[in-house]
């Protein structure tokens, strides 16, 4: 019945889904204020048609949180959904093969920033919420809190959650906001890393200079910030920042020995991103890299001439975007310090460093032994004919620990996306079967978790 | 006389540059393709004005060149004045106080694009020959080379002399485009730095990819090209390209000891640029690190996301603009060859590198105890009351080696800038006493080359 429901509804869902991914609600981009604020309008009008008893867009400093919910019994158990409107920047947008915010279907797969991350995965809950309501099947009590800043740190969240304690009560947090193994392999995510994303500027000389007249005997910033850079490394491929691993939690061999056990071809994955070898911290495999083990990555680079053709120019300034990823029990707001006291330290006399901090987020690891992550196996068992495997994830959703610091909520991440999806990159893609069979999943969480 | 024609005639002369100045000639830029023609138009107008038997305008495979001369006894010696009308790009825009194409006089200088770079050096050349016409005082040939692609490495002027050898004969090359030490500080410069101009391009992933998903597991292209140009620095200051050095010239210890009377106050240079201590090589003064000492910058570099606020990219590739200066007696060729086998075999399994050459020049030194430079010296001597000092510029002018191969001929450097004129940089400018002194001094080089 439920499947029915979905597979003749199907053309109307993935319509109404294109409509919204058509806003271009990219919440970095000031210029996008406007389209970031018309999805959330559309949002609320999509789960008012759902059935939900009341929805409201509720300001914020920065962008707006839509938030629903649908009470059948306070008796009843309490699912508080997460997620997020907003998307990332469709830049580099050459290398888009469609336009970013015209969806298209091609390989049975929609292409559009924000198909995957978050949109495509938070219209499978709303969905589900329509068909279990049109079927009369809804087995418990519904609250929808959807942000539009998770793309750029979940700013004013926090508050928002801090001043709704009461109205956001509820017994479980459930986000769709990662990925499976494969449609074969379904797999629950049950940790997640942390980040902290800094920007810094080094500053030389007061101008632009022409490399001729002042090159050999000026440091130039670009090449000072490239130094920089490369000693945030050392030779093993560890983060050469003074305390940086201080609190990571390490495994235990038999956490090891289950972590690796999740299917990874390492050939398929090198031949997949075109690379002839992979590169990480020595002593630990991709899936623990990714997965347990913090990193840093330069996310974004720039200074002097980036034009067309030459331009003999020592530029004044170069800059850096610059994040880490954490774990368990690494803090993003000491991870921050130890970063702007360290970058600051390595300055050589020669420039003037500055170090700002985007924004952080802390890491976080769900049980596997709660009635609601056996709610979320058995769903999937249902669905898909086999156990899910519960694995890391080397994204982060900050959000899974606040709620747990400050609604003392625990979180089951089902995630219906794949690592292929390309997520905040070009050709963002999410398979109509992942959206479909994920409704399905979502739905038959609802009725296991009613039961617990 | 001359000093009163000019001095009469001065609001003219400054209105004519800016009417040139405002034409955006930027010969990198393709979008400015009939700007610089547009700019080549206008000198071909001016030339005629002032009194030239013929003028046209060469096509080439790039930006036209102007060609002018005026013979008035083929017996009497003939004066070949090189310059050009194009432009660097003005980027980055911002950071100019008013536009860098609508000329203004602030303190007595001239700002815009290209008023000491080097339409404003060219004009003072168009300036004197219509003095000494209208004043009956031109004593010898002249003949005007004035090219639109030396700011993107005079690709095509090689071609124009090498077919035009009979209409090119001439005795001396006058060129202003170089910089006096001061107004107080007359100086001739004697040496000038050759140029390798190289692009890198360095490709991890085949797509961006999210940096949580794949963070730590994939070489990140912006840290190994951080990496890559780190080294190419030893931690002396030396450029680390195996052969680099050696075919360097080493100055002997008298041209050392003369090089070094040049007046330089290292406190003044600091606190103009706003820095807190220099770098160079190791075991070199600041005149010899930028006149007689080989150099690599970084000119420019981008990568991933470098927009507002965050994105947590890991990006496929990463790029970066590398020239080096080059001194008597390396070769550029041979020196791009040697960066691009050297950046390739520096390149980890992880990515893959692109090395590509933008453009070169030879280094170049001339005669001090030739007819000429004594002319010169003499010109100085008469407007200035001081002696000038030979210096070496830290610039390329890749022509100069051109023209000495090609039409054996000697150059002498009458450039009237500062190094303090900000060309190739925002807010360049042009003291309008040097575009004056400048013009009279030329004039006074004129009669004293006549005689010689």
């Amino acid at each position: 019945m439920i499947k029915e429901y979905i597979s003749t509804n199907k053309d109307r869902f993935l319509g109404e889904l294109f409509d919204w991914l058509r806003i271009p609600s990219v919440s970095a981009d000031s210029r996008h204020k406007a389209d970031v604020r018309k999805a959330a309008e559309f949002l609320k009008e999509k789960l008012a048609a759902a059935g939900v008893d009341s929805v409201s867009i509720s300001e914020t400093k920065g962008h707006p949180i839509v938030y629903a919910e649908k009470i059948i019994n306070p008796a009843l158990p309490t699912i508080l959904v997460y997620g997020h409107y907003d998307v990332q920047p469709a830049d580099p947008i050459d290398l888009w093969d469609s336009p970013p915010f015209e969806p298209v279907v091609k390989n049975d797969k929609i292409y559009a920033r924000g198909s995957c991350d978050d949109k495509g995965q938070v219209y499978m809950h709303v969905k589900a919420f329509e068909t279990m309501m049109k079927l009369n099947l809804l087995p418990c009590n519904v609250k929808f809190m959807v942000e539009g800043e998770e793309e750029v740190g979940s700013d004013n969240l926090g508050t928002f959650v801090k001043e709704n304690k009461a109205k956001l009560k509820a017994d479980i947090i459930l986000i769709s906001d990662t990925a499976l193994i494969s449609l074969e392999h379904p797999s629950i995510t049950t940790g997640l890393r942390g980040l902290s994303y800094m920007e810094v500027e080094v500053t030389g000389p007061n101008r632009d200079l022409h490399s001729g007249v002042y090159g050999g005997a000026v440091a130039n910033p670009i090449n000072i910030l490239c130094s920089m850079i490369d000693s945030l490394h050392d030779e093993n491929g560890k983060v050469a920042i003074p305390g940086f691993y201080d609190k990571v939690a390490e495994l235990t061999a038999s956490e090891r020995l289950a972590l690796n056990k999740a299917p990874f071809d390492l050939d398929e994955y090198k031949k997949e991103l075109g690379i002839d070898e992979i590169k990480g911290e020595k002593g630990y495999t991709t899936l623990e890299r990714t997965g347990v083990r913090p990193t840093l990555d330069v996310n974004g680079i720039w200074g002097g001439y980036t034009g067309e053709g030459a331009k003999t120019v020592l530029p004044s300034k170069a800059h850096a975007k610059i994040s880490m990823r954490l774990v368990p029990n690494q803090i993003s707001s000491e991870i921050t310090e130890l970063f702007t006291k360290h970058f600051q330290s390595i300055a050589p006399k020669y420039v003037k460093v500055k170090v700002m901090a985007h924004h952080g987020g802390e890491p976080a690891v769900t049980q596997t032994d709660s009635e609601a992550y056996k709610a979320a196996s058995k769903a999937f068992e249902e669905v898909f004919g086999k156990t899910p495997i519960p694995t890391r994830d080397g994204g982060s959703i900050p959000i899974v620990a606040l709620f747990k610091k400050e609604l003392g909520l625990d979180t089951v991440l089902m995630g219906f996306g794949l690592d292929s999806d390309a997520i905040h990159s070009p050709n963002e893609h999410y398979g109509v079967n992942n959206f479909l069979t994920g409704i399905e999943t979502i739905v038959a969480f609802y009725k296991h978790y009613a039961k617990k």
